[in-house]
């Protein structure tokens, strides 16, 4: 990274961060851009041109953790086995909950009460699942790898939104790690009912 | 329903089919609330009365479709395995499917090409999904159901897009219903890679 995409990547960061905490001190519907740039002293051209949107600022948290999580997957050895790789993609997810709990928490409360947030966190959870299925069909390879991919990568994502969002839900205080093993162990077992004819 | 309420349903139902003719003449984007209002004979106040913005307009048809196909599912008798009330829900989607196959086409395609209304879709997948996972929950009863529940709703409605979307992409000449017997076969079976430590 050159010096000049470095202090681009700080100064992103620092807006995130301060739009962050505006959001959590004062509501996200009273916060408007142009106190977010007055905060992070920078003008509101220069923060439009990093963020187009305040829910943008809200859930890019939230997006980069995903987007790092699916890297984790991509950066797997060819020859490792499908199921192994996702765990290391679930793994990645788990601890960096661990790791940024308050702010997940908080991004996720302020996200559930703001439905422009919600529809873009819906909308590019969406994306990612595609994306997420495009690497496991190609790791899969083969015929009808496309559709078991799809479907992998479904489970996937609900298996990760059920696990936060019951921990979100307890505050933090359950065990995210048993959740997650709790829903795999059903999808591994014939504890999901399917629809039969 | 009285006759106020047959008056009203009709004047929305008129309003949604005359929208969906313009979106499909004109192209979304270039269609107006205005346009809508006058090609329906309506005053533009009574437009936003039925329909609060174009999104709503352009898939208040799909959605409809769904919360049918919740109310198939919930009509069945408590005793039913999950699995069999299940499949009556889906099967309800692909009749439906078959036999408004050009709206849906059309209402998907403009669905993809508009971020706006991709937003939506996905918000209201998620609130249906959402309901979708009680119904379940409520069917299956006891320990652990919540967290099945929500497996199987999420298995459903993946089954149900990935039908749809493959079939819409063919532009309606592949079979539905053989991609979403392929999807359940591979769920029933081994077919999905699940993460595995």
């Amino acid at each position: 990274m050159g010096l000049r995409e470095t202090k681009m990547e700080r100064t992103r960061q620092l807006i995130a961060d301060t739009a962050f905490e505006l959001f959590t001190a004062q509501g996200f519907a009273a916060t408007t851009m142009e106190q977010i740039a007055a905060a992070a002293e920078v003008g509101p051209r220069t923060l439009y041109r990093y963020y187009a949107t305040k829910e943008a600022l809200l859930l890019t948290f939230v997006e980069q953790r995903l987007d790092e999580a699916l890297d984790v997957l991509r950066a797997q050895p060819a020859d490792m086995p499908v199921p192994q790789a996702l765990y290391k993609l679930l793994d990645y997810v788990l601890r960096t909950v661990a790791e940024s709990g308050d702010r997940i928490i908080a991004v996720y409360e302020l996200a559930w009460r703001t439905p422009s947030a919600r529809a873009r966190l819906s909308d590019n959870t969406s994306r990612w699942r595609e994306e997420l299925a495009a690497e496991i069909a190609r790791r899969m390879g083969g015929r009808s790898a496309e559709l078991a991919a799809t479907l992998a990568s479904a489970n996937t994502m609900t298996v990760i939104e059920v696990s936060v969002r019951t921990w979100v839900e307890s505050g933090g205080r359950s065990n995210m790690r048993r959740i997650t093993h709790r829903a795999l162990d059903l999808l591994r077992g014939s504890g999901v009912p399917v629809a039969t004819p």
